[in-house]
C-alpha cells in the first residue's frame, strides 16, 4: 500500500520523495507529475519566488520505460536557486575562519520569531537557536513533495475512473455561502467544471473569477494577505466501501480530514455540508435513497459521499479553509528568540494569496488517502491484477 | 506509545478494549474510567436506551493494586441487555430447525437501508445481506470504548498538568457565532468553566443552557433531531513542540482533526478560529508575541495553540460540528437492500440530540493524540521516568 | 489486514485478545480456537499447572451465528485459578491496614531475580521493585493469546488450501541432524505426517518418539530442563509472491523470522536448510527449476520456499530452536534485586520440556504473517471477495 | 523514531534514501556514511563490479553545516555506470522504431530464471515478463541503501557509547564451531577485535584469516561460491530494557532477528548461543547473576544480552548465516519463464564470497533496530534532549 517519505529544505539542494507500494505496470511519465507541480505554482497574487521554481521532477528509481516496476519510486526536484545558498545551506561544515563565509551565514541567521509560523515551537522543540533550521523545512516548499506523491496516487486512481480535483470557492470572505456548481453534477459536469477552473489563475469557477480577483488586487494594494476555501471532489466511479465503520482509525472521513488538515495554513475541514449539517434538522441533512431504474440512487449528497466512515458511491466532497499567509508586508509585533527584545515581525515573501496552490496540495493528500484505501480493498501487485480484482479489464 | 483496539457490537455481550503502551506505575482506578463513561451518558434529549447502559468498566489486565504495570490494559464493558438478544446475536450458530429461533432471528433481520448510516456502504463492502451485521458495530455504542481508552490517556496527561475537556457551544443553530467564555482564559477560568459545564445535562456554559434546552424541547416535540457544535480544549501546562513540522504525517493539527472527524456524526473540524481564519486578513489572524516579564507570551490564541503543526504552549482549541442523528421519528424515503422496494426509513431509537455525548467522545480522541505525542516527546517506560524526562518531580 | 493486541497476566483474571481486520463471512467457531489451545497444552514432561488451564475461548464480538461479520473479534480466556489470587493480583487497591491482606501480598512479592527470565531487565525498565509485576506478563501464559489469534489466521488460510503445522524434530540434542520426513513431501504426505504428529504427546514423528521421550524422562529424573527444535511448514497451495523483494521490511523471510524469534525461549530461526546453507557450496544449495509437464517445478526445497524475500510456491519451511525453560529444580546462583544479596535462584514451576507447546505457538505466529501477506495480495473485505480475487470459488 | 524508505535499481541512475525521525543537532558528515559504504565494498573474493561502485553519499536534506536539523535526511548514491545503461534502464519510454534502441533493450532483456534469486516469484507476483524488472531491485545493490541508513543509526548510538560491529566467523564451513574471541570481552577487547577485523579483506579475526582465505581461493579456482557466518555485537553501555516483554511485537529479539533475516542470502539467525541452547540443559544455558562490588553482574552471556525480549545490559550478540551467492560460474538447470524451455542458468557476476559485505549490512540493520528502541526509551527531539533524558551530559 502506498506510503511515502519526503525530504528537503526550501533553500537546500532540492526536494526528494520516495513513494513505496505502487503496483507494477502503471504508466507513469514525469509529465504526469509536472502537470500538477505546475498547477501548484499557478496563482494570481503570488510573489516572485514562484518563477524560480518551475518544478520538473526527475525519476531515480521505480520507473522503467514509462511504467512502474513495483519498486519504490524515487523523485527529485532541484532547487535552481541553490547556487545562491551554497554557503548558508551547506550540508557540510563551512570554514568559520573565513570572514566572508561567516558573514554569509550571519546574513541568513534568523532569531526573530514570525507569528503564525513554526518558528517558535520548532526552535523550542528542536533546541535550535537559528530559526532558519526550522523555517527551511516548515516552508510551503515542502508541499511540492506532496503534490508529486499525490500525482502518482491520482494516476493510479484514474485507471479506475476515479478523479480528484479542487476549485477555489472563496477568498477573503468573497464567495462565502454561495453555490457555483450544480447540486448533483453529472460526470460530464464535474469534468467540465474542472477544465474551466484550470484555465484561470485563481483556479475558481469562471463566474467567481472577477470578484475574487478584485479582492486579491485590493489586498495586494493594502499590503495584507488573504485566505479562503477550496472544495475538493473525488468523482467518477467511486467504489462503495472505501474506509470502514469497524474501527475508529479506518473511518475514511477521519483519514481524509487528517490529511487535509495537515496541509499548511488549513484551519478547518468539512465533509459534505459540514458545519451547516450541525445547524439543520435531522430530516434535512440525510440523503434519501431512491430506486432509479433498479439501481440504488440518491436525491442529494449532503453527506459528501461518506456514511458510517465509508464511501457510499457518491462523489466524495470536502472543503478546506486556509488562513492567510502569516508572512506579510504589514508587520506584526513579535520578539527575538535569543534577546527577548520586541520588534516588528520578519518579512520573507510577498504572496498575497496562496489559496489556489493550497487546493492543489489538498487534492494530492485526498488522492493519496483514496488510493491507499482502494489498494486495501483490491489488493494486487500490478495494475492488471488490481483491475482484475475490481472486475475491470481496462480503465 | 499508546495504541488501542476495540471490539464489540451494540447488542452483543459487551465491549472489549485493549490499550497497549501505557507507562508503568500510573495510578488507575475503574472510577477514573467510569466517570467519563457516565459523562458520555449524560444528555438532555436522549432516549430510553441510555439508562440500560450504566457503564462500568472491568479491568482484566495491565493494572495491579490500582496502578499500571506496563502491560497492556484490558477492559470490558458488559451489555446488561444482552440476555434479550442471546439468540439473534449469538456468537455460535443457532438451531435453524427450531421455529422459535428462526422467528427471533427474522425479527431482528434488517434489509431496509437507513439514510445517513453505515447500512448501505457497509452491507455492500462486507457482502452481507442482513444489515444488522453492520449496524451493530457502526452504532454509537462503539464510542464508549473510545471514551474508556481516552480516560486512560487523560489520566496520563493529568500527571503533567495537561487537561482535556469540552463544552457544547451550539445546538440546532442556537449559540452559533456567540462567545461564552473569556478570550484568553486563565487556568482557573478554564477549570471553573468546565466544572460548571459538567453540572448541567447539556454540558454547556450555564449562560447558554436555557436557550439550548428550549431548542431541544422544540425538536423533541416536532419529532426531529438536532446537531450542534462542541469546543474542545487542552489546557494547563501544554508542552511546546508536540507534533512536528518536519513531515506531513507528524503535524498535530492533522492528527487531531483526523481523530475528531472519526467520531460518529462529526462533519466538520476547526482548529482555533477555523473557518473564520479564511475570511480575515493576514494581519488579523496571527497571534502576536510579547515579552511578558521576560517570558514569551501571546496577545490572542486564534491559532488554537498550534503553529507549524506543533503545539506552541497555548491551550489547544478545536471545534467539532456534529450532524443530527440520522435515525428519527419523522421518516425518510429509502429502499430495501434486497427487494429494492421503496419504504419509509427504519426507526431505531429516540434520541433528539446527542451533541453533549459527542463532545465527551471527541475529548477522548483528543486526549489520545496528545498523550501519544507527549510519549513521543518524553519517552519513558514508567510514570517516574516520564516525569524525570520532563524535568518534573511530581504532577 | 489482520492486526491484534493481547492482554492479561498469568495469575490475573484471564487473557483478552482483539483481532482486527479479518474479512466478513469466515466460518469461525470457538472450537476452531480451542483445538489449537488444547494442542498448546499437550506435552509430555509438563508440570501440574497446565491441567488448571484447560483453555476455552469466549467470543465477545466480531462473530455472529458462527461467522465473522467484519468487526474486530474479541476473545477472552478465563483463568480458573484466579480465585486463589484475588488479593495479590487485585486490580484495585487492597486494604493495607488488614494484616491478612498484607501477608498475602508479601507472600507473592518477588525480588529474587531468576536468570534467563525477564525479571531483571523488566524490573529495571519499568522501575518496579516487585518482580511479580514483570513475570506475570512475561510468563509463557501470554502465548495462549497468540495461539488464539493464530487459530483465526489458520482458519482464513485454510479457505485457500494453505495449512500451517509443526513437529518437534529434536529435544536435548536427540534428533539433531536427522531427517524424519520425505525430502519433498506431497500434500498427502504432509497431511499424514501432521496427523500422526498430533497423536503423540511430544508432537513429533512416531519414529522419533521413543528416543525423545527417554531423553525427557532422563531429564525429569535429573531435575533439569531441556530445549529442542521444531520444524514449521506451510503447505498446500502456497501462492507465489507473498512478501516482496522491493523493500527490506516487506521480505517475508524477515517477517517470519521476526515472528518466530518473538516466541518465548526461541533463540535461533532457520529458513529452509538454514545454517547448513552457509556451509555448502553455491551449486549445492540452490533449487533447480525443471519443466514438469509444462509446469515450472523444482527438484529440491533447500530455500524453504522463499527466494528474494517472496514465497515461490513451494512449502514454506522454518526451524525454530528453543532453549530449555529457565526455571528449574536445580538452582542457579542469583542475587536479590533489592538487597543485592546472593541466593539460589527462585523455583516457580516444574515443566521439564515445553518444546511441543512452543511449536504450536510458532505455528500461530507463522500463520499470522502468512495471513497478513495473503490479505495484502488479495485485498477483499469478505471471504467471498477474497476468493474471487484469488480466482477461486470455494476452498 | 527513525523510519526510512529506499529506492533505486542496480543499473539505474542511483540509490535514494530518506531517513526520518533523527533528532536535531547530531553531528553528521558524509564521511560517517562513506566509511561504512567502503567497508561494505571490501571483500576478498569479490568480482569486478565492486570497483565501479566506489560509493559516496550526497546529502540532499536534513543536514546543515555538518549537523542534523530534525528534518528528514535525504541521501543519494550515484551509479557511475549508468551512462552504459541509459537506454535499457531509461525511466521514460524509448523510441521503439529505432532499431539500435530495440537491440539494446533486447540485449538486456532476461527471461531465463536463476534459481535462488527473486526472478521467478518476482516475475509472477508483479506480472512482468522481463525478469530485469525484478533483478534490478532484488540485487544486493539495494543493501548499500541500508548501510547508509544504518550509518546514521550508528552515529546516534555512538553518542550514548553504544557500538555495533561484526566479524566473519566462518566461510564454507571453515571456522564452524570455533571460538576466536574472549568469552566475555571487555570494552577494550571488543574495540581491539573490531579494529583488527577491519584491517583485513575478509573482515575476520586475524587468527582465522589464512584458513578462510584459502577456502575462498579454492572456491574461486573451482568456480563455485561460498557462504558463511558473521557474529554481530552491540557493546559499550547497552541500556537495560530496550524492547519489552509486554507485547509480542515489542520483543527486541524478534525485531533484531527479523531485521537480520531480511538481509540478502541470510538463511539463519541466532541470538546468543542460538541453536546450541536447544541442545544444552537448562542449568547450563542461563547466565547466573553475581554481585560484583555492589553491582549486578553476570558470569556468562549465553543469552546474547537479551532476556524476556529485552536487553539486559550485556553486549547484544547475534549470528547470521549467509548462503553462497546464487549466481555462479558452474551452471544450474533452469527454465525460461516465457518459453518454458530448459537451459543452464544465467550467469551475471563473479563474486566468490560476499560474507564480509553481508556482515556490514547486518550491522546496519542491527543498529537501526537498536537506535529505534533507544529513541522509544528516551524520547527527545534533539541530541541534547536525548542525552539529558539518559542522564548524560556528553557522549
Amino acid at each position: 500500500m502506498l506510503r511515502f517519505l519526503t525530504a528537503g529544505e526550501s533553500h537546500g539542494p532540492g526536494l526528494t520523495i520516495i513513494v513505496e507500494g505502487i503496483p507494477a505496470d502503471l504508466p507513469l511519465l514525469a509529465e504526469d507529475i509536472d502537470r500538477d507541480l505546475a498547477r501548484r505554482q499557478v496563482g494570481f497574487g503570488r510573489g516572485g519566488r514562484m518563477s524560480i521554481e518551475t518544478d520538473r521532477v526527475t525519476f531515480r528509481g521505480g520507473v522503467r520505460l514509462g511504467r512502474t516496476i513495483g519498486s519504490p519510486i524515487a523523485m527529485t526536484l532541484e532547487n535552481r536557486d541553490f547556487k545562491n545558498w551554497e554557503v548558508p545551506m551547506s550540508v557540510s561544515p563551512v570554514d568559520l575562519d573565513d570572514e566572508a563565509v561567516r558573514a554569509q551565514l550571519e546574513a541568513k541567521r534568523i532569531t526573530r520569531l514570525r507569528p503564525g509560523h513554526a518558528d517558535y515551537p520548532g526552535a523550542v522543540k528542536y533546541g535550535l537557536a537559528d530559526v532558519r533550521n526550522i523555517l527551511e523545512r516548515s516552508s510551503a516548499r515542502e508541499t511540492a513533495s506532496r503534490v508529486a506523491a499525490g500525482a502518482i496516487a491520482k494516476q493510479l486512481l484514474r485507471q479506475f475512473n476515479v478523479h480528484v480535483h479542487s476549485h477555489v470557492v472563496e477568498i477573503g470572505g468573497v464567495g462565502a455561502g454561495e453555490s457555483v456548481r450544480p447540486a448533483l453534477p453529472t460526470f460530464e459536469e464535474w469534468k467540465d467544471l474542472f477544465e474551466r477552473v484550470d484555465q484561470n489563475d485563481l483556479r475558481c469557477h469562471p463566474d467567481l473569477y472577477e470578484r475574487l480577483r478584485s479582492r486579491v488586487v485590493e489586498a495586494a494594494k493594502g499590503g495584507y494577505t488573504l485566505g479562503g476555501a477550496v472544495e475538493l471532489a473525488a468523482y467518477g466511479e467511486i467504489p462503495v466501501g472505501l474506509g470502514s465503520h469497524v474501527h475508529y482509525d479506518r473511518r475514511i472521513d477521519g483519514l481524509l480530514a487528517g490529511a487535509a488538515m495537515s496541509v499548511h495554513t488549513v484551519k478547518a475541514v468539512e465533509v459534505g455540508i459540514g458545519t451547516a449539517a450541525a445547524r439543520e434538522t435531522g430530516a434535512d441533512v440525510q440523503d434519501e435513497f431512491i430506486n432509479a431504474a433498479g439501481e440504488i440512487a440518491r436525491t442529494s449528497n449532503h453527506a459528501g459521499g461518506i456514511e458510517g466512515g465509508m464511501t457510499n458511491g457518491q462523489p466524495v466532497l470536502l472543503r478546506a479553509y486556509l488562513k492567510p499567509l502569516p508572512t506579510m508586508r504589514k508587520a506584526l509585533r513579535s520578539i527575538d528568540l535569543v534577546s527577548r527584545e520586541p520588534f516588528e515581525a520578519h518579512y520573507e515573501r510577498s504572496d498575497t494569496c496562496a489559496v489556489p496552490a493550497g487546493g492543489v496540495v489538498c487534492e494530492a493528500m485526498m488522492a493519496i488517502v483514496l488510493a491507499q484505501e482502494l489498494q486495501r480493498k483490491l489488493g494486487g501487485d500490478s495494475l492488471g491484477e488490481m483491475l482484475r480484482h475490481a472486475g475491470r479489464t481496462h480503465a
